[in-house]
């Protein structure tokens, strides 16, 4: 086994512990991964709080490094590599989902990077908020040049999360894409969009946010909270994006989809009640996905180097994790926290993960 | 003033009352035709119990006829000519839904075939249960020779309402789709499904029914209480109507529907509690829509030419129309139950609708 350090959950609060964990030796087909920058996305503070999942562990799903030590059958990547990796670190590979490239909804269930179960080994995965990581070559991506590591790393779940969904509606030039919810996930939909040529709408409660939109590549803002402004947007968007990430009434949303539009629900993936009248005028689609596979994750990145894309990131020292969480609950985020990790190489810190 | 007969609900029951009912003098652009047939379609069951609206009409929103008498302007239709009419009488005709022939989703509100509100004089529409009906040239349809007259009936609500979700999913050779309930709806879904080249799928919890889904056109059925068989149909199906008039389960459904596949919802348009991990593993999408505009109206009727398609009908004599709403509640249908009108033509047993 391999030790390294991260920072663990406990005890159901933010205040995560530094801990000593372990990983697996490499095999043939594995990787290690030193971790630099990891983002800090909303699904892990859901987990750390229970929602998802109990019991300790290390979160951290989004993240870019450089490969330390290659596994004797790995062919595509050697040491001192920039890579990528995301949401998912394995998954059974024979299935017709992981044969086109969709491993994220792999009919024997894809492993999550942290919270998953090993497919060999049965071990439960431990995340990125750690200093390296082991994992199969194929679920590592080579990061192009130019894109910066810290902006890079919520591309992995938070960019995927948006790209899959603008990808399967085809949206291009002409096309007419809102978001709603303007967070890590949002603010990477509207640079996507507009680069996809589509004209974006960014949707907001919050007055004020029309600056950042138009900054982020929006052409309109519009306030959901303003019943007018809803009626008038009428049938106006090809796909909204619904990134908020809590319950809402779905029904303005529906209301401002085009004829045969989508609303694809990406935040709040829990059961919600349709009034399947507001899909029925207008042969409206409700959608949901999660994160990607191999295909479009590759794709994504191909795309964001082409056109300078990254998130736009406040880049903390993972021993202040905590207010990163913190501040992202209370949505005081502009867009994505990302953690650096290299403040882990000081080891006399650690402790045992179960002391 | 024009008079006519009808059949007219008057207190919740299906014991309809034959009524001496007004028809308005020919504006213009106005049709008179006779009624020949009107099919008995599920929601006038739904009306008539209070489901869908209350108070005293004449159901019937799908009907065959022969014009009697024509207005000043109008130049597509000649006395003796055989029509068709479905759900819709009346639209804004500015609107964006209108001006691409999408009047089912008017902006304003399409008048319906009854219980509507007429947009020039307020008046409330009463529906094909009658031996005349009067409407706008615009929402009347050349009947297609070669297509019998109480067979097509059917075609103007049911089968224009499971023809626009087929036509708007792209439904082509290769495609594959299933079809829940084996109703008025269901039976011409196989028929136009298989038609445009799909491979269908009738799914169904009561078993004998295979034989009557392949003399309908289905290569297949699925019996949806047996566990195993929704689990191996897992991503089967590009697209599935479902026509089941009452609420049910959709998780078996959403979980045989194919990557990128939809859910459309015909029979049952009402709140219903949705799982949006259920959309999300395999980007599902869940939809639903209400009948059809002029355009994918008459396109239907020259496919159903083409192919020869009409309703498989059960014809009784319209002073049977208890007896056909009665067993329509039961599901003793095989598959749409259409009112023959000529009976009307003995006036002896008119009585005024609100004696």
């Amino acid at each position: 086994m391999r030790t390294t350090s991260g920072w663990m959950s406990t005890d159901g609060t933010t205040a995560l512990r530094r801990v000593r964990i372990e990983r697996r030796d490499l095999r043939d087909d594995d990787l290690a991964v030193r971790v630099d920058y990891c983002g800090v996305c909303h699904s892990d503070l859901h987990r750390i709080g229970g929602l998802l999942g109990e019991g300790p562990l290390v979160p951290g799903h989004e993240f870019t490094g450089t490969v330390t030590a290659v596994g004797a059958a790995v062919t595509a990547f050697s040491v001192g590599d920039r890579v990528a990796v995301g949401t998912i670190v394995d998954s059974c590979g024979v299935c017709e989902m992981c044969r086109i490239g969709q491993e994220n909804f792999c009919y024997e269930g894809p492993v999550s990077t942290y919270g998953g179960t090993g497919r060999a080994d049965g071990a439960k995965t431990q995340g990125g908020y750690s200093r390296e990581y082991v994992l199969r070559d194929r679920f590592a991506y080579h990061l192009p040049d130019g894109l910066d590591q810290a902006g890079a790393a919520p591309l992995m779940c938070a960019g995927i999360s948006v790209w899959e969904p603008l990808r399967a509606a085809g949206i291009a030039s002409g096309s007419r894409v809102a978001v709603a919810g303007l967070g890590g996930l949002g603010h990477l939909a509207v640079k996507l969009a507009a680069a996809l040529g589509a004209e974006v709408t960014v949707l907001s409660r919050t007055p004020g946010k029309a600056g950042d939109a138009h900054k982020l590549g929006a052409a309109d803002t519009l306030n959901t909270g303003d019943d007018q402004q809803v009626q008038r947007a009428r049938g106006r968007f090809d796909l909204i994006l619904d990134t908020i990430p809590v319950a809402h009434d779905l029904s303005p949303l529906l209301h401002m989809a085009a004829l045969d539009g989508t609303l694809s629900l990406l935040g709040y993936p829990l059961e919600q009640p349709v009034q399947i009248l507001h899909l029925a005028r207008g042969r409206k689609k409700l959608t949901s996905s999660g994160t990607g596979g191999r295909r479009h994750t590759a794709e994504l990145l191909d795309f964001c180097a082409g056109h300078g894309i990254t998130a736009d990131v406040e880049v903390l020292p993972s021993a202040r994790v905590q207010e990163a969480l913190d501040r992202l609950g209370r949505g005081d985020v502009r867009y994505r926290f990302v953690l650096d990790l290299s403040d882990l190489d000081r080891p006399d810190l650690d402790r045992p993960a179960h002391s």
